[in-house]
């Protein structure tokens, strides 16, 4: 039941996995079809046996999820997760495919009982949006013929891993370098969460502007936080209600920016002219605060959209050129950045 | 072929239908399948017959979207149906119900493709959010048993169509009787489209605080446009740029807020002191602005858990006590509204 492969290597039949484990083939597809009503102990040496033998799906039946993908996020934000949305829309909109929307209440892989029914329900593609799957669901999902594309990176993908992001560090750097030439010496960085592989890029983009510039990073002003309101709202108030505070910060987010520019009203301090703030991500509202932020572009839709298309092109089993794509990022400048008091 | 039913009507079968009309019980099944592959004129004369006959498929099978909800908006726009959706999946993530997302690029009823492929899909219910299925499509959906609720109300919706809204009038009522009681005489609304139901409930809760007061309504003052950012900001310079401008502004959105606060702030008009500004919704961003938006609650995540788990009652059988649902507005004051300068 092990036959030669074109490619060289062999081909397993669920029969042969069955025979090995010394279970039914109907067992072996459970495994493979994510059903709950395996044993575990028995799942487990089943998904030995697939994966020793690097098995795949031959021939894709037509799965019950034709036309349908599914865009899972780390969890729901306001206007960041709905640009996404957006994105991931124009593109399965015209195409007449369906989006199954589901979020992970902040956890940065999803459980597996998610995967469970993802494997039953057998979309087009995953799409996942600042989370990714395990090394044992990424065998699960490709075993089972489902392509999938993270969007944005966590340090847990690794180079097999289609993903479309941004240039972080470049952002980091751009924005670093903004505040630089405006003449700061004093600059704060409110980062997003440390274990966040953006904010560990967009960190080292600031830390080499910084080394361009021949200036030390005064790690009292280096800050970790949620990419939310009040995340920037408190960091922003323990940053400025001191002496030697920062001339400048720059936010993790625009909503995090949001949070700083309440905590200098709160203490009395204008911006532009006595605080500088820059924001990532140019969402809507970026625009529309007073004063107007300066921000990092980060195009959101399209780093959604060419995540889309990526994933149902390998839904179709076209290779795209490259799987690993990261988009420019840019400095807007508005309002809220100016040369220091002097 | 035409049997007594037990609640004293008749029980119509496909074949019925198909020896009236003269086609195959295939072709029948088709229509109410929403299969594209029926020529227009014998699709029109199978729903026809299918509507005289008020036929119902009996005893449900097992559909291909067992364990879905379908959650179609009238367009994304970013804050606002990102409440929804929240609402929506804290409802349908516990009960291990998938949501499939679409929306109708602004248009308030669905196209006939949509609802065809709906149809062929057969998901265990279609919430619609400020949109609605036509009369027509109403039958098509009851026909094939899939329930429907619609989210906030616009004029096409009839007493028999489940929804879920907020009271508006109320909200109206609310937004104006608090600046009225600040000492404001002068009252701008810009309200939402005008041919949208909510915008009329919230306009005539505007004109009724007026005759609570003894006070006219300036038509002067009164306004429309759509809920974002950008039509704050083009009434609110209309509506400001003029010797006897309002000294108070009730927006149709917290958005559309954002932008009168803009608009105020380009003039050189102080807000609360020089311009009272009032909101609609409470959305996060609306607790920090500047000033912080004093604005109107209306319960979003509330309203959509309620119509899922109305849609969720419906598809399981089970028959909610009321299918017309309209939730309490309440005022939030922060500390973009004060009395007027004297």
């Amino acid at each position: 039941m092990t036959l030669p492969d074109p490619d060289g290597g062999t081909t397993t039949t669920i029969a042969a996995i069955a025979d090995e484990v010394g279970v039914s083939v109907a067992t072996v597809s459970k495994v493979l079809n994510g059903r709950a009503d395996v044993a575990p102990e028995t799942r487990a040496r089943v998904e030995e046996s697939l994966e020793r033998h690097r098995y795949r799906r031959r021939g894709r039946r037509k799965p019950a999820g034709t036309g349908q993908i599914d865009l899972v996020f780390h969890e729901f934000d306001s206007a960041w997760a709905m640009e996404i949305i957006r994105g991931v829309e124009a593109v399965t909109e015209p195409a007449g495919i369906d989006v199954i929307l589901s979020q992970l209440g902040g956890k940065h892989h999803p459980p597996q009982h998610w995967l469970d029914a993802v494997l039953a329900r057998r979309p087009l593609g995953v799409l996942f949006v600042l989370c990714s799957p395990t090394t044992a669901q990424q065998e699960q999902l490709r075993r089972q013929d489902i392509p999938f594309v993270v969007v944005d990176t966590d340090s847990a993908t690794t180079a097999s891993v289609p993903t479309v992001g941004s240039n972080n560090w470049n952002g980091g750097l751009l924005a670093t370098r903004h505040l630089l030439e405006l003449g700061h010496r004093r600059i704060a960085i409110i980062s997003g969460p440390e274990d966040v592989l953006c904010s560990r890029a967009r960190l080292a983009g600031f830390r080499a502007a910084h080394e361009e510039a021949g200036l030390p990073v005064d790690p009292d002003l280096v800050r970790y936080g949620t990419f939310y309101i009040d995340a920037g709202f408190t960091h922003g108030m323990a940053l400025l209600d001191r002496a030697d505070r920062p001339t400048a910060v720059f936010a993790g987010s625009d909503m995090q920016a949001l949070g700083v520019l309440r905590a200098a009203r709160q203490l009395g301090i204008d911006v532009p002219s006595g605080l500088s703030v820059i924001g990532y991500d140019n969402i809507e509202v970026a625009a529309w605060t007073d004063p107007p932020l300066t921000t990092i572009d980060q195009p959101l839709r399209d780093m959604a959209g060419t995540a889309a298309h990526m994933v149902l092109d390998l839904a179709r089993g076209q290779s795209p050129r490259t799987t690993r794509i990261d988009l420019v990022t840019e400095l807007v400048v508005r309002e809220s950045t100016a040369p220091p008091a002097s």
